[in-house]
């Protein structure tokens, strides 16, 4: 961390600031200028709150040099982290794809493409059951029904199944269920992010659609230093000036995050584009750009989809989608 | 609602559409050109999913023409909304000054800064109990004590009290607070929004950093739908490439949603910019825009604040600002 | 400037970097821990080149602390700047009032505007002759027809007048402009703003609608550089993701502007808006923000104006709000 | 195109609109709903100016449902442009390389790294001569002697030549360059895009830092109509709130393109993300997601670059690259 502080600081305020960081062990290097002065702040830094190092009279500014993330941060833990979920994995040598409908509508529906994208190699099965809608008249999900739903489907295929958790006081219907998935307008929900640190749950944190690459990895570190490992990070678009598509897809998190963090990184080209005409190219761009996996809306009629049909394709494009995305992997 | 058609549309598809449109009790124009057809709808379409008809394979594209809120739209409901707290009120013609500290540190700190906000001139106390933070290592406030020292200065100073709520199991902490905020960040969660919607407070509703006017609006939309009419709108800041600001305040939301809603629309310039020295500018700026009043973070002692004090001015400068504000806000 | 190095730098590649250095009069004082050295550099660094220190191997991240501009720096200039304009000024104690028709039409429009705006009280007259559109089909306005009318409209009402160049080679043509406007998609056309340095012309230079203040700051010292003191900023608005209004009116950047540089800042709401029902309000706003003047469209027909006829005002909306301006500009 | 009329229109203005419409040989198809009249408009739209009939004061909104450009519209143009360059082409079954260092420097850095990118595979050879700038005290380019290195580095590989114009005047020294780069900065200098439609000069157009894909396809549209059809796009990074990449690469911008237009699409991960660490992996995305090659600054001694050193990769990491961009273009 580096503190510049302003021409002529007050002599009181800066042994005041020198001791407390002293008490904190941090080493203070200073560098006097003619008309600047710089502290060099060395030691664990990650813990000490910026903001109140930048509210003293005497500082002008404080820029951090290390990253503020500890647990996520893959130079405490260079490792890629593994996160197991039911026979399979996300992050290694595996490629995870994660696929279903948008919602869950019906038994048949649910089965019906479960059965289809386990079959083309789907990993996961996934579909949402509490749905966060923009508008309070737009359809909400089956809810409870909705989890019951993908149990049954989970039971015919033996595929785990990842959906959408709301708000904790949910979590206990959410018992059975592999993968919960916090969306991109829950992902600074701090009450629920704080919950999900107390189980050892497999959490899906998608990222928000203004946040950054450093306050996707803080979101993540509120789950981690809360005692669970078993983070996985979703790059979904982010809100630009673009509007011909739903978000701007931002690839390049793939590397930075896998430079930042040991954590897996999936891409969901279905939301960031809400095209599904789109979502092919995008799904294989993110194998090529090195991502752990992809998750994918798939629904048997997407004209008819309940909610975000028109970026849902269909089992027989996912099944062609697969092939090519394995033999994009292998040439990588 | 205006319904662009492919080329050749399925004739059965399309009958179904229409009738679909009929139960629902909209009218449809159509307009047959030689390569396109476009269906006007005609009738109460803002309880229409427009996902499910952008779904069909026969439909090219659905544009809006009516607004999707129905409860917040000024065209349903023209007189401004006006909204009583304690023996003050948000709206109409009064300027509405809400001061108080970031965060409730302590007994002292927020009764001597309620006592001289309350001296300039402001009309509600706000304080920070529960803290929505970025890092799960920064400074959470100071929960349900942070309440109860509130209460305090309420009881102290006459002043009706405003503080953030972060999850619905709070509900019975916040009793006896006169305005329940929801953070930018909570925007869209959707889970509080319900449960606010069917108590009577009022709910002072930040605009999230990446939501569009419409999505501010049709999260009041869930506010109000539930039942609860007392909803306070309040701009402070979206999130843009600009970084020397921590956020760019976005001062033409104020007449945009004066014309679009009846609901009244504060400002915050603290959180905004994120540097106390703008300030000042930005809430006169806002008061000649045409405001319903501001929001701003005052501290006695702004270099040792618990957190954002780069962003609190000290009551000297709220005392002059009070002054300004009311010489504009005559003027205009 | 700030130099981060990685750990375990190459002695050979730090010792050219520290001599190179010196040789530019740059001291250097690092801060060496136990995992990262830190390098404050000392001196004049607004002319070192950034990207060369970057580049290196030994370097993780180089930081500014110093801006890179120096002739609109307020430090190196304390006094504000104010340009003078035929009988007029911009900047001091003037509250600037530029207003005309986006586009010269005919000479009944332009001279019949130009009295109306002078009678209100402007104090500038514009119009657009060479206009930038983003469509080929869409009027490219009358050229140098239009710069020939504006000079009969400065003849018949005395106003200075003041039109956007697009490129350097019609500088010929604006001999006898006053002011010569650069519009926000030549922010960067570099080519063009070191022959506007040549000259002596005030020059009204548009913030880019992805220009952050920086970089409108650099474009304004390419133009200072090239030895032109005369140069004055404008605030029309950036891209964000709200598509509501034309662009997002950033006010903030009046109070960010009058801290960093001494270069006086005006405000047009008109193309920042693009709605005239917008434009009092953002107006009013602006001067209480503490701008030096606004740019306002009016047109005394904006229905059947040949470009931007939304965004305009009419004489009579725009002698109201001149008084209204007053009043606010007093008060403040 | 849609035009949705206020309440109770004015009916000798819309008899003057529909007759204007006749004119020009559109036609109307009204909707008469019972608060809201919508007009339908069909025939060739894309040559009516939006903003006349917006200004109206019977019309509430306009919306466009054809495109606005012409030729550069692939409804219009169904098959894929081909820009054929010295023995090489852009477009159709060819993955175009396009690489070289960002700025010219020296014969023997040119000559070197253009023999080393043609040996790995490379198609075409690239460098800076005339540098955009954002900083008047950053190197300029070596400018003219750039352009003469350049050509030598032709002749020495006979690798085509790449290279930015700033310019028109500067026309008659890129005489003998093959292809002409517009860069993001001057995507709207709509003099200088002018002045390139009247040549038959393959045009590099890059995607300006705030430009939507309509407005891309808009400065297009400028040199298409002027007569010039090799018109080549390329996506380089739009400006977002994330400050971790220098840009946020928009590989979407792939299939979006690629439906909307013929022209042919190349990405440049080297400006998008400003790190070269990054650009291996969003080189693969690229190929992956279907564009038709890649511009890739390589530098023989990144630490040694005049300019952009750091997003700049070797010619052993280009090597490498390479094959794995050939597996994976077979691989789609």
């Amino acid at each position: 961390m580096i503190v510049i502080l302003r021409e002529h600081p007050d002599q009181v305020q800066l042994d005041g600031l020198l001791s407390w960081l002293k008490e904190r062990k941090i080493d203070v290097h200073p560098t006097v200028g003619a008309h600047q002065t710089i502290l060099g702040l060395i030691g664990d830094t990650s813990r000490i709150d910026m903001d109140l190092i930048s509210a003293l009279d005497i500082v002008e500014e404080v820029k951090r040099v290390q990253e503020p993330y500890k647990n996520a941060n893959r130079k405490f833990h260079p490792e890629d982290t593994i996160v197991r979920v039911g026979d399979t994995q996300i992050g290694g040598d595996t490629l995870t794809l994660i696929a279903g409908p948008c919602s869950v509508e019906t038994k048949e529906q649910i089965i019906g493409v479960a059965k289809a994208v386990k079959e083309s190699g789907a990993t996961i099965l996934r579909g949402g059951a509490f749905k966060p809608r923009t508008s309070p008249y737009s359809f909400q999900g089956l809810q409870v029904e909705g989890i019951r739903l993908l149990l049954e489907a989970k039971e015919a295929t033996g595929l785990p199944i990842c959906t959408e958790i709301m708000d904790a006081n949910q979590l206990p219907v959410f018992e059975d269920v592999d993968i919960l998935q916090v969306g991109a307008r829950n992902m600074q929900n701090f009450s629920l992010l704080k919950e999900l640190g107390k189980t050892q749950k497999p959490i899906l944190l998608k990222r928000g659609m203004s946040a950054s690459y450093e306050d996707l990895l803080m979101s993540a570190e509120y789950i981690l230093a809360g005692g669970n490992p078993n983070v996985i990070l979703c790059e979904r678009g982010i809100r630009t000036f673009e509007t011909y598509t739903r978000n701007t897809l931002d690839l390049a998190a793939i590397p930075v995050l896998k430079t930042l963090t040991h954590l897996p990184i999936l891409i969901d080209p279905s939301h960031a584009t809400g095209r599904s005409a789109l979502v092919p190219a995008m799904a294989k761009a993110s194998v090529a750009g090195g991502a752990d996996g992809v998750e994918i809306e798939v629904h048997n009629d997407p004209a008819h989809a309940w909610c975000d049909g028109p970026q849902s394709i269909t089992p027989a494009v996912f099944d062609k989608l697969v092939k090519e995305l394995q033999l994009i992997r292998a040439a990588c």
